[in-house]
C-alpha cells in the first residue's frame, strides 16, 4: 500500500503539531473556525471586544437590550433608595408604580433624552442622574465604535464548492474546488494555497504537506476561480484514492488571500474539505454567464457547486 | 494577417475567464467598475454597508430621510394606538393633529431631543418611547459609522487621459496614456499594470495578455505620469492596428496602485479603454508648470488630455 | 575564555547603538516595552492620543470622572458669576445649593441631557449653555475616537513561556522558548526574529547579533510554537554557558510578527529575556491538547511553561 | 568641472518630470509638503475632508465654531420666519430678543439638548425643529469622524537634524543627517531612501540621482540613525563640493518609513535638504544617554543636531 510520495515532499508547519490523535479530528470547519478551544488564563482568555464584533446579530441585539433593561432597572432601584421625593413631577400612587416611573426616568436619563416631566431634586438624585448620563454617553461611545468595527471589519464573502473533485486534468489526474465571490465588490489580488493532512501510518504521526497548485494567484475574482492541484509525478497525493484519504482522516485545509477593492482591506478566506467531500470521476460544469442588453455579465454563483459525470 | 506577435506572449489569468462572448463586452467602465451582476444567493448577495459607503452622497440623503420620516410615522402611529390620552401637553383639537404631534413627539425622542411639553403618562407610552430613543441611539452609532467610513474609505482620485495613444517612442512605436492626481494629497510608491484583452480568430478564445511598461512604478505622482508599453520585438502587439484592434474587441485594463501619504493607505483606481479609444499618429504635448512667486508649481491637470499631430 | 563565534557573524542595527552602557541595562521589558524615555522638546514630546490608548483602563477611568467633575465646577462657576437669577427653576435657599444646582444644570447641558426644569434666561446664560452643549458633543466625539481606537487597535495577546530553554536539540544544542496564542481569535502567517545583545569584552562595545531560527514562519499559531536557535557550528552563541551570558549582560530581543485574523491587521509582539532567565540542562514538556466531544481540541496555554530535567 | 560621476548613476523617476526649472525651485518643503499646486478641475480638486483632517487645530476650532454660530443663525432665522408666535415659553419683548431666543432655541434643538422651556407649536415650527435635530446629529456623526480621522491618522513624528553634513567617513567622506523619533511610541523596521535632484548644466536638464546609503532599514528607532551616504568611487556626487551643489540648485529627498508599532500602522515622513544646508567639515556629536536609577535610558533627542568641528 503506498503511504505516499515522497519525492519533493514540502512538509509545512501549520502550527497544529504533528500528534497523532486518537479519535478523528477536523481542524477547521466549514465557515474557517479553528477547532481549537484555549483555556487556563482565567479571564484572560476572554475577549468581549472580539465577541462583540464577531457574534451573530441576534446575539448582539439580545445583549442591547438585557443590558439596557437590567442598566435600568439598577438605577431605578438606587433612585427609589434616594428616595422618590427627592423626584419632581413623578406622579404616581403605588410604590410600584413610583419604581416604573424612575425606571422611565432612568430610560430617559441614560439616552440623554431628558424629557423633563420628571427630574431630579436635591443633591443625591442630582449627582446619580449625572452620573447615569455619563455612564450612557460612554455606553453609547463603546457601542458606536462596537457597530463601527462590526460592519467595516475586512472579510471575504467566498462560496466554495460543495465537493472538492478529482477530475481528468490535462494529461494527469487534478484534486479541484471551484471559488467565487457572492457580493457586489471586487476582491483583486487573489492568492490561494492548499495544505493537506493526514495521518502518516509508518511513522504513526500526522503529516501536514503543501500542495503546489497550477495557479495560486489571479488578478481578479470577477467570475469564478478553479483552484487546481495537479497531481502528477510530483505531487505527494499520487495513486491515492478517495479510500485511501479516507483511513487516513485526510483533510484539505484553504487559505484564500486577496483585498478587498472597497475598502483596500487585505481578507483572508479559510475553509476545509474532509475525505469524505471528495467525488472522483467527475468534472465541473463550465459556467456560462452571458452579456445582457445594458452589456453586464450576469453570473449565477450557486452554479459552481455543479458537476458532470467524466464518461470513460 | 497577423493575430498577434506570439514571442515571449505572457498570457495572464484575470479571473475573467476565456469564453469568447457572443457580444462586445466592455470588461470594466471608465469608473472602474467591473461589468459583472453576480446573482443566486438571494440576500445573501446584497451588502447593505458597501452600498451606503459606495452609493452617491444624493442616494444617502433621500434614504436618510426617507427612513426618518418612515420611522417616525411607524412610532407616531403605535403612539396613537396606544392612545393620546396617554401623553402629556398634547394639545390637539382634531385627530389628525394628535396624530401630527405624536409624530413630532417622535422626531423629539429618536433623536433624543427630549423638549419634554410633550410626555408620555403611563407604562404602555413610557416603555414605547424608552424602546425608541434606544433605538435612535442605535441608529445613530451606524450612521456614525457609515459616514465615517465613506469619508476614510480609500480612493485614488487619478484623471486618466480622454484617449490612449500610438504615438512614436524612441525608436520604436509606443501605446501610451498619462495619468494624474486631481487631489491635493500625495500618492507615492505608485505602480501600474496593463493587461490588453481581445478575441483570438484562431483559437475562437478571448485571450489576456500582459502588456510590458518601460517604468512600472514611480516614488511621488507630483505632476502626471506616462505610462507607456513599448511595441517592439517582444510586444504581443507589434504590427496591429487600430482597426485590428477594433475588429478583436480589444480593451486594455489599467490597475494602479499607490499609498495615499495622507491616511498611509494603499488604494487602487481601475480604468479601461476599448479600441474605439485610441488615437494615432499623435503625441502628448508636454506639460510645462511654472514656478509662482511663492515657488510652488502648478498644474492645469486637464492638459494631461492634449496631444498634437505627428509630422512625418 | 570564548568571546564568541565570529563566523558568520551577522551584526544587526536594531537602532540601540553600541555604546557599552556603564550599567546593566534592560533594553525591552517583558510587556515589550522599550526602556527609553525621549525628551527634550517640551510639550512637543507628549502625545496626549497615544497615552490615552495604551493607559490602562483604571487610569482612563479616573481621568475621564475627574475631567466630568472639573468641567462643570468650570461652568458651575461661570454660570455663579453670570447670576443665579439668569436661570429659571433654580430652588435653591443658600448659595451653595444655588452652586450646587448650577453644577447639576452643567452636567445636565454637556451631556445634552437638558431635563429643563432649569433653564438659561438672558442672553448671558444662554451663550454659556450653546457653548457648553457644543464642547459637549465635541468632547464626546473625541471619547467615541478614544474608546475605538482602544478596543480596535491591533494587538498580538501573546504568553511566552517564562523561561529561555537550553536543550538538547537534533545532534546539537538549541536555545529555544514557547508562545501561544491566549485569546479564541486566530494568528496567521507568523514570523520571529530573535537578536541578543551583549557586551563584548574585547572590543568593549556592545554587540547585536542575528540568531538564525530553525523555522521563523508558521502557517497558523493554534496550539503553541516552539522557536528554536540551534548552536551549531554557525551560531555566535557556541561555546558559552548561561554563566557567560550573565556576565556580558547578555539579552534576548524577541519580535514576533503575525496577522490577527479577525481584523485582517498586522500585530506585533515584543519579549526579552535576560541570561538570567536562562535554564539549562532541561526541556520543554509535550502539551497533550485532546479532542473533547465536539471535536474541539482544548489547549491549556499555561502549560507551555512547563519543563523536565534531562537525564544524562 | 565635473558634472557628476556617471559611473553607475541610477537615474530614478520620482514623478516631478526632468524639465529644468527657470527659478530655484523647492520641491519638498521641511514639513514633507509637495511644492505643487493642482488646477483645473474647479471644485473637484477640492477634497474637504482632506483639509480637515489636514488642517491646524486652530483652523478646525475656527471653522466648527463659525459654522455652529452661521447655522443656527440660519435656523433663528427660518424659525423667526415661522413667527414666533408659534414657540411656546419665548418671553421676549423686543424683535430683537425674540430672534436671540430663537437662536438659543435652535442651539438647544441642534445640539440635542432640548430644556424645553421654548419648544414649538404648530406643524411648520415642529417640523423645522425635527429637521434641524436630525441635522444636529448628522453632523455630529460626521465631526466624530473628523475628529476620529485626525487622532488616529497614522503619522511619524520625526526629529531632523538641522543640517545634512559632509564629515570624513571611513576612509572617504560621508554624506549624513541624523533623525530621531521625538514621541513615546515605537517606529520598527524603518527604511530610508535619499534621492538627490540637481540641474546638469551638460543637458540643461534636471536630473534625479538615488544615493545609495549605508543602511538603509533598522528594526527599532529608539534612540537616533545617521543615515549615510558614503561618497566612494561609485557615488555620483564624488568630488562635488558644496559652492558646486549650491550652483547646480541641489536638493536632498528623503523618504522614511517605518511601522508606528502602537497602532501597527505604516507611516511616512519626508523631508529635504537644499545645498545651502550643507555644513562641510564637521562631524556629528555622539549622543551619550545615560541609563537612570529605573534602569530606562534618557535620550534628549535635540541632541542630534549637534556637531563638532573636524580638526586636521
Amino acid at each position: 500500500m503506498a503511504i505516499f510520495n515522497n519525492k519533493n515532499k514540502e512538509e509545512r508547519e501549520l502550527g497544529f503539531g504533528t500528534k497523532n490523535y486518537n479519535s478523528r479530528v477536523r481542524f477547521l470547519d466549514h465557515d474557517g473556525k479553528v477547532n481549537v478551544h484555549r483555556a487556563g488564563m482565567g479571564v484572560k482568555n476572554i475577549d468581549v471586544y472580539h465577541w462583540l464584533i464577531t457574534t451573530s446579530i441576534l446575539s448582539l441585539i439580545t445583549v442591547i437590550i438585557s443590558s439596557y433593561i437590567l442598566v435600568n432597572l439598577i438605577f431605578a432601584f438606587a433612585y427609589y433608595m434616594i428616595g422618590a421625593e427627592h423626584f419632581g413631577g413623578l406622579d404616581a400612587e403605588t410604590p410600584m408604580q413610583q419604581f416604573m416611573n424612575l425606571f422611565f426616568f432612568s430610560a430617559q436619563t441614560i439616552t440623554t433624552l431628558g424629557y423633563g416631566h420628571i427630574y431630579p431634586v436635591g443633591n443625591g438624585a442630582s449627582i446619580a442622574a449625572a452620573v447615569e448620563s455619563l455612564l450612557g454617553l460612554l455606553t453609547f461611545a463603546l457601542a458606536t465604535g462596537v457597530l463601527y468595527g462590526r460592519f467595516s471589519r475586512p472579510r471575504a464573502h467566498l462560496l466554495y464548492s460543495n465537493n472538492i473533485l478529482i477530475s481528468p486534468y490535462k494529461n494527469v489526474t487534478g484534486i479541484m474546488f471551484r471559488i467565487a465571490n457572492m457580493k457586489q465588490y471586487e476582491l483583486i489580488e487573489s492568492e490561494a494555497s492548499v495544505t493537506i493532512t493526514l495521518n502518516n501510518p509508518e511513522t504513526k504521526r500526522r503529516e501536514f504537506l503543501n500542495l503546489k497548485l497550477e495557479i495560486n494567484r489571479i488578478n481578479f475574482l470577477t467570475l469564478s476561480w478553479t483552484i487546481v492541484h495537479p497531481v502528477d509525478e510530483e505531487s505527494p497525493l499520487i495513486g491515492l484514492t478517495k479510500k485511501d484519504l479516507e483511513e487516513r482522516d485526510a483533510e484539505f485545509i484553504i487559505l484564500i488571500k486577496a483585498i478587498n477593492d472597497t475598502y483596500s482591506q487585505t481578507v483572508y478566506s479559510r475553509n476545509s474539505y474532509k475525505a469524505e467531500e471528495i467525488v472522483e470521476n467527475v468534472k465541473f460544469k463550465p459556467l456560462t454567464p452571458e452579456a445582457d442588453k445594458r452589456g453586464r455579465l450576469k453570473l449565477i454563483v450557486t452554479d459552481i457547486h455543479h458537476y458532470d459525470a467524466v464518461k470513460n
